[in-house]
């Protein structure tokens, strides 16, 4: 067991959220042989010394609760009481190699389905260190991504191009003139407009770059702008080779739409931080007892090459509950090896303004980390350009430990802000 | 409304079943908003026009049955009673054109997380006809899986290597000739074995089309043997150039392990019939009120390429009920568009053997399939071939509607396979 060890593990393991109406251990037993050298039946060639040096084992088995009966439907499966527990599951490496598509196939493959599994969370994983080996991490980080922004010991403070679809590529950049006019650090295309012919996605990069290099040949500052290249790979290259002609420093694509080797080759092609949104996180989480934590899957997307990692935020419009934002944002900003620590900037997003700062930072102890608000800097009284003063006033007041209302008597664009939030 | 029209729609169609504590119509409407041209709070320079002509519809909407709670936490959502729908929205091409991940984004995004959302599920898809101008389809289907596999007229018949892990090339090799001399269609590795240290794809391949070649010069018929070629897209180039050269006949690849980007690419550059594997598919399906339907799902995976999809096997040893697993069957065989088809081979797996061949017969009214049974074939008393033989009898009799049993009388293989299996 490593799980408060600091060296990586010479096998691969994975904790599990393990519900079932039959005994955990056989459960746990019967997940290890499915997802390793398990035969239902002997097959001829098999030999006990074949299927040891292969084999899954079961770690460890903590009892948790019970309850009265499946969370999970399972055909032909038994009714009445449930027990669950907490398993770690250990694989060789030999079995696989440092893959990581083939590791999802391992720790996340047929055992969900299971019958005598009524309900299963893949909590966590630890990988050895031949992953780290095998695999970039991110090319720009929390360091790269301040060197780029020109931004240091604060928050990025972004907002994202709304409406997300309906406006053209001179609209967009008229919206983007005035926030960087308005002194934003960040401004990042929505998940929903990538290359739509309304605004495709060259003319929008084109029209948006001029101003955004307008501004940064003013000012000495360039405005990161996360472009969203999300579509098939020869279309991603395309977009890549030309957001670097244009002297953009920032991509955006969505994790569930591009899958795995979409992202490792975005990666490993690409020449500017990867800003990785999670747009159908919902259909892998939303359930307690099925699918996955984000611990567990930010993982996999660090190492492959993720810079920035979308975390939802505090007090958000959405169902996730502020204790799972901040796990979520303290594990992007935990190491994943001794050596090779791969840390993203978690982004903060949905409903996001001044009042989640001092929540924030108490949270999360830091300032490693891009906020993307909405209404919070447009709908601002005063404007986009206060919206962002108020907010980067609210980061300096949470950062100093001085109350919201007290460090906004003197700060009109905080105290409107706030009067406009209340 | 197109759900039981043959002409491919006008505007991106998706089906949800809904569950909210709200009214759901307005949680409808809510959904529609978040995934096209709906701001929390107006933004300058939109425009009504602007928004119309970008903004999702709620097409259709039937409520369904009530329950006395929320079934997905929400939090600060409200509790008690939640109705049930069925939901129907509608997209405008101009918002994305026809791409598969951004559709992915629209139609699977984030409205999975919406607060009012306590239950959702994405039941099905239908695409405008540009979509399928983008993107291949199966490039070999059915008649081409048949051509390769030379089998007419009846299922494939097929196992699965096992132990999926331990064995080594030769040991996996010898196995392999085995099976080809029992007369075998179809042999498939397991989705744990790609290219494990202690199995090397290369050497693997070397090794089994030896004995599959030197089988099809004595007999001449060449087993299908689809290898596991599933890795970074580097990996999975070199592996089918390799597979080509050694005249291999199919590849397989895990669906979740290398994501839509990397199904796309392996269809773009493959010139082998592509057996998709779906390990993975509990945690996006398990919840029936969360995630995906099969229905849905394996659309976009037919028309980014893929010939042959999983579907699981009736009395199968996972969760899956029956229906589900026909329903699922049956959508791989039914047309995507008017015009192209882009028909999947469905592959029936796990525990499957000589009973289930007459209800899955009668289920589909087809044998456009493939079966692949391990143990049913592996554990047959008088060893593989009398298996496969047993197998191959146990659909001749489910197609000539014959019962297993009067079909056996004077068939020793089926008849000693429903001794074993009773």
């Amino acid at each position: 067991m490593t799980s408060v060890s600091t060296a990586a593990p010479l096998r691969i393991e994975a904790d599990y959220l393990l519900e079932t109406p039959g005994d955990p251990r056989r459960t746990a037993e019967t997940m290890a042989g499915e997802q390793s050298s398990g035969t239902f039946v002997p097959v001829p060639g098999e030999t006990p010394e074949l299927k040891a040096r292969s084999a899954a084992r079961v770690e460890r088995l903590d009892l948790l609760d019970e309850a009265p009966g499946p969370t999970l439907p399972s055909a032909g499966g038994r009714d009445g009481p449930v027990r669950r527990a907490r398993v770690t599951l250990s694989w060789p490496m030999d079995n696989l190699g440092p893959s990581l598509p083939n590791l999802l196939a391992t720790v996340a493959g047929n055992l969900f389905e299971l019958k005598p599994v009524t309900g299963l969370r893949l909590l966590d994983i630890r990988l050895p260190q031949a992953f780290a080996d095998a695999y970039p991490g991110p090319r720009f980080g929390i360091a790269g991504t301040r060197r780029l922004a020109g931004v240091e010991d604060r928050p990025l403070i972004g907002t994202i191009v709304k409406p997300s679809v309906g406006f053209g590529p001179e609209e967009t950049a008229s919206l983007v003139a005035s926030l960087c006019e308005g002194g934003i650090d960040f401004v990042k295309d929505d998940e929903l407009q990538a290359d739509g012919p309304h605004c495709p996605f060259d003319d929008r990069v084109r029209a948006v770059m001029r101003v955004v290099n307008a501004h940064a040949d003013r000012t000495g500052r360039k405005v990161m702008v996360a472009f969203n290249l999300t579509g098939d790979l020869d279309q991603m290259r395309r977009r890549h080779d030309l957001l670097v002609r244009e002297g953009a420093t920032c991509m955006m694509a969505s994790l569930n739409s591009v899958g795995l080797v979409g992202m490792i080759e975005l990666a490993r092609f690409g020449t500017l931080p990867i800003h990785a949104h999670r747009n159908g996180w919902g259909y892998l989480s939303r359930h307690p007892l099925l699918g996955w934590s984000y611990v567990a899957w930010q993982k996999i997307w660090r190492l492959a090459g993720a810079d920035h990692m979308h975390v939802n935020g505090l007090a958000n419009k959405f169902a996730e509950d502020d204790d799972s934002v901040v796990d979520s944002a303290r594990t992007c900003l935990t190491p994943l090896f001794p050596d090779k620590p791969c840390l993203a900037m978690p982004v903060f997003s949905s409903g996001q303004g001044v009042r989640q700062a001092p929540g924030t930072y108490a949270a999360l102890g830091s300032t490693d980390l891009i906020v993307t608000a909405g209404g919070g800097i447009m709908a601002h009284p005063d404007g986009p350009a206060a919206g962002v003063s108020a907010l980067r006033e609210a980061w300096d007041a949470a950062v100093a430990g001085i109350p919201l209302a007290d460090y906004a008597r003197d700060r009109p664009d905080l105290s409107r802000a706030l009067g406009a939030a209340a």
